[in-house]
């Protein structure tokens, strides 16, 4: 991918950005503001600037006279980056030049990482779970009446050394005619067994040579979503993957609701339908636009949070709501997908991922092993945050983990305006200091309908940066700006005013929505200060964090240690994996190893439930403001904020 | 049972029979004729005999005088024997003094041998291969989070040193209520592994304790019966029993016919199917007559010959009656009985007996396994005979195995008369050498239909001993007796003339009859012929013989020796084991030591294909006779013919 430079004046920031990316992303990035409302659509005309040097594509709008744009004016959130640029932003939509330089800082996102087949192979983590054979054999004759299945088995045996194979009824039924298709010329595709002393299994016979073709599918069911990629195990590549709205949603939006529902009469197995009909959905796109032979499907393994993996699986799960909140199972057998009713062939087996407790799902765990953590001798804090928030810390000698109560809020839930990280959605912020006037950007470049996860963590941020909103997140009422308003008794800042929103009506943030990203950001530090202090350590021996989750692919590190959801750490420690349920089903797919070592590591994994933990209380109350009560456990926060207001006077 | 002791006159033979036998029987037993056609119906009048000291009860007629009652006659069939009896046999019916004293001969029929679980538990074969352990479980509290399955493994591990568990998703989703039922006191079933290396898999959890209720089921599907045992494996007791016709029979009266059957459309689905709904019938008989708890019912062992095995599976039998006649597995896994619609929970595994080849089945190994042939020093030959025949010779250390085409004649396939062992078939005769009257007895003592196997061996012996029919089973032309007849080219013996009869013709053993019996008798013998010389043994190096099937047990011994469908050997060595599929089924299910060694023996017999060996078709020409063109073979049966025939002159 080309890149191209962009320089911004008068704040001689200049920073690299892919070619055709817009200048108000670019700013966004650099950490130059430019006011802008609409989102990025071109409607507020607000985002004026002026290129000096180099290439733009489009940003001339008729909200820009002739004069404007011989002058060299764009809309910035129009003008796209096609060669190295100068941009200057004009002194009416630029901050004071003082605060600009301390408030320049470039957006850190977390270095992503995803599954590397070959390194994998590499440090000697592959394990192949499931194998194929091209074999040829002698047909039977007058002096050999062996049975056929005798017959391949007593091959593979002399010549390919396998040795305690089994087979099932299902491939036996397939053997007579596809023997003879091609006169005993077979592949034979070995399921290995997960410990050496285990016995291989015979999962299919195909008339020919198809040892190019052997493929598995990795599944993450969401409670919200459910993801589905289709795995090819010989380069260790996804072929396709889809997502879809799990189907139970409408039966309730979380696992209690869900829980309660399946209670209910033939609620469990309404729920357990609905979830299956979902997956085969996925299933049915993902084989269609990877345009595989379902035959060579062999395996799909499965990670799900404990009531995701219950219902999927038809296990009763009023128990994990009810005290002492106890899941039915830890580890589940191999499942024959045909018991669950899922739409492959009969001789695919599915793998679940074990759950540690009602609450530590098979999810977690999937992250755990597909994140590498369960390998690391590094002190890792792994943070999932998606409809509910999970953390572990540890290493490969010990973890401790819990599902911490921060409710949805980084999906939307309980903020005004919330939303999912979908097209409209508000995913960045900046505020100019003097004005208060906002430069927002939305998913899509359209105007905004609502704001998403890590679009509240920037705002909320910058805003206590600016001092916009103090510790409590609670409006300065001093400052003079219309955006801050006082409405029905409740404080907010309008974002976006209704005529440049997509719904009629102004979007703003209000300080019950500061207050819920707060408790929600304080459930997740504490219960990681509960977990790290229950095994006697501090965030200081912290070496690592990996991110997982929906939202934590955009957000600024930076500022979400300014609010106080992460501990404050360097950001280049900071790893993304995205879906990490579905990273370690995809693992779980590619290797053996992990199914090896994933009983182990899921019983090393000691849950604290949270509400019986005795000192979490504390931690949660000190956590209750921004970015903690404790401003020496964020030095780094404290300094930029001295130094931000110092400046601002 | 009491016992009385009938002496016959003027044979002055003495025999000791049950309390209420009839007077016919014990005369047959004895090896004393009397004529007698009804088959003890008490229609005929001619089984007139007197009473000379003792009690009988009935045998009083209208066919008696007054003065004959006061005489002391009874009709022979009538009479039952209540006390010790002595009873004189008329002039008119007894045959000439000379030869009676010959032809007096017990009847010899084989030991019958039983399945006897205190034998098998002292000779160190019982390996339980289902247990119920009881255990009462902490329930989990706001210390103990532990998930429920996880509960129970480390409670078994640590109280009943249980390692290395694996629990099926049928019993997952039982566990959260029933652990519950009765506070977390359950009894766990778990199924042992064949092989001290597998895994003990938990099958079934109850609330409460129920170690004394412990079940298995074995079935033997026949081609043309099913049998069902419920077995009780803590006093290893058959709790209830019941045979069925097998459902398929519509489809076709034997394997190639059903095999033809399943080639077409679907044919196959139709046979399985069929055989479903047969075993499920005998399920529920045995099930509601044994009163039994379904839910106690852990496993069902299933043995039947190889075609019948694969419709049962629904595997394509096709090629089982094509050159060079292969099946298509000799082991299957256990089967979850969900899978072939069998109405047993769905926590039950079936086993299905192992397959030699396409005509040597898992009937065949049931009964190697079943009769403990495969653990004896002895050589032996084990033949079961039925709908086909097939023959085993071997030891412990090794065995050789052949189908033999006898055709179904020993079920009365083929014979004019002939019938199954059921109410109203001839299954014994006797004739008056002088008169050449018949007695006959039947099953049920009623008017005789047919005549069955055991009834068709025993005629055409007597007949040959009495040289009524010669070595090629031609009628002696110049005998004067009406029952001798020729009708439309075909001669013919008259065994019940139509009047006696229930089906309105006179019944007949034709020419043809007797051919058809030789041909299948000297199939068999010359299949044990071949298999002896093939290993090169011959037939003086018989130490048993083990016979099984359906006409088995009443079959006379000396009388089977003397057509040459058994080798001359003692009696005493000849053990009779009754339905050896479903004795092997038993065993199955009673003990894994079974299991254990029937790969190793199913590996070891080593199967003869007769139509392609090539001294076969010699010993099958020789064996044409009766007994045999060397008599030298039967040096026994050769003497009693001189002796007779001398005595007859």
């Amino acid at each position: 991918m080309a890149t191209n430079k962009v320089t911004f004046l008068p704040h001689e920031i200049t920073i690299e950005v892919e070619d055709g990316q817009s200048v108000i992303r670019a700013a966004m990035n650099a950490g130059v503001h430019i006011n802008a409302s609409c989102g990025g659509e071109g409607v507020c005309g607000k985002c004026r600037v002026i290129i000096e040097q180099g290439q733009v594509e489009g940003g001339i709008s008729e909200q820009l006279s002739q004069e404007d744009r011989e002058k060299g004016y764009r809309l910035a959130c129009q003008a796209l980056v096609k060669s190295d640029v100068v941009v200057r932003v004009p002194v009416e939509s630029a901050i004071d030049r003082s605060v600009l330089n301390l408030a320049k800082k470039p957006r850190r996102t977390a270095r992503i990482k995803q599954v590397d087949f070959e390194s994998i192979k590499e440090q000697g983590l592959f394990v192949p779970p499931v194998e194929k054979i091209h074999i040829r054999m002698e047909p039977p004759d007058a002096t050999n009446h062996q049975p056929d299945v005798t017959r391949m088995i007593q091959h593979l045996r002399q010549h390919h050394g396998e040795h305690g194979l089994e087979v099932s009824l299902a491939v036996i039924r397939k053997v007579p005619h596809v023997f003879r298709e091609k006169d005993f010329d077979v592949t034979v595709t070995m399921a290995r067994p997960v410990r050496p002393s285990g016995k291989t299994r015979i999962v299919n016979v195909q008339s020919g040579d198809t040892t190019d073709h052997n493929l598995a599918i990795a599944i993450d069911i969401g409670t919200t979503t459910i993801f589905g990629q289709m795995v090819d195990l010989i380069s260790g590549n996804v072929l396709a993957e889809y997502g879809d709205f799990n189907g139970q949603i409408s039966y309730g939006e979380d696992v209690i609701t869900r829980i309660v529902f399946a209670e209910k009469g033939d609620g469990l197995d309404i729920l357990h339908k609905a979830v299956i009909k979902t997956i085969n959905n996925v299933l049915g796109k993902i084989i269609r636009r990877s345009k595989v032979d379902k035959d060579n499907i062999s395996m799909i393994t499965i990670a799900g949070n404990t009531t995701m993996t219950q219902l999927l699986l038809k296990v009763d799960p009023r128990f994990i709501r009810r005290s002492p909140y106890v899941p039915t199972a830890g580890i589940y057998p191999p499942i024959r997908v045909s018991d669950l009713g899922l739409e492959l062939d009969e001789h695919v087996t599915a793998l679940v991922y074990p759950q540690v407790s009602s609450y530590v799902g098979g999810d977690i765990v999937a992250g755990v092993m597909g994140s590498g953590m369960y390998r690391t001798e590094k002190l890792t804090l792994f943070l999932d945050i998606g409809t509910n928030a999970e953390a572990v810390v540890g290493n490969r000698e010990w973890m401790a983990c819990a599902a911490c109560s921060a409710g949805p809020a980084f999906e939307g839930g309980g903020i005004k305006f919330g939303m999912r990280a979908a097209k409209g959605a508000i995913e960045d912020f900046s505020i100019d200091p003097v004005t208060l006037e906002p430069m927002i950007v939305t998913i899509g470049d359209v105007r905004p309908k609502g704001i998403c996860g890590s679009g509240l963590i920037t705002t909320v941020a910058t805003m206590f940066e600016f001092g916009v909103i103090d510790n409590q997140g609670k409006f300065n009422r001093n400052l003079k700006t219309e955006r801050i308003r006082e409405q029905d008794g409740i404080w907010e800042y309008v974002l976006a005013w209704k005529d440049q929103t997509q719904v009629d009506r102004d979007i703003v943030l209000t300080e019950i929505d500061i207050e819920n990203l707060i408790r929600a950001k304080g459930a997740i530090y504490s219960g990681c200060m509960t977990l790290l202090e229950e095994v006697g350590m501090n965030i200081d021996d912290l070496e690592q964090i990996i991110l997982a989750g929906g939202f934590g692919s955009y957000v600024d590190l930076e500022k979400a240690m300014v609010i106080g959801l992460l501990p404050e750490i360097d950001p280049d420690r900071v790893t993304y994996v995205g879906n990490a349920s579905l990273m370690g089903a995809r693992m779980a797919a590619l290797t053996n190893k992990i199914r090896q070592e994933v009983v182990a590591v899921t019983d090393m994994m000691t849950n604290f439930e949270l509400s019986e933990t005795p000192s979490y209380m504390d931690h949660y109350v000190a956590a209750l403001f921004l970015p903690h009560t404790d401003m020496n456990r964020f030095p780094r926060v404290k300094a930029r904020l001295e130094q931000l207001r110092g400046a601002m006077g």
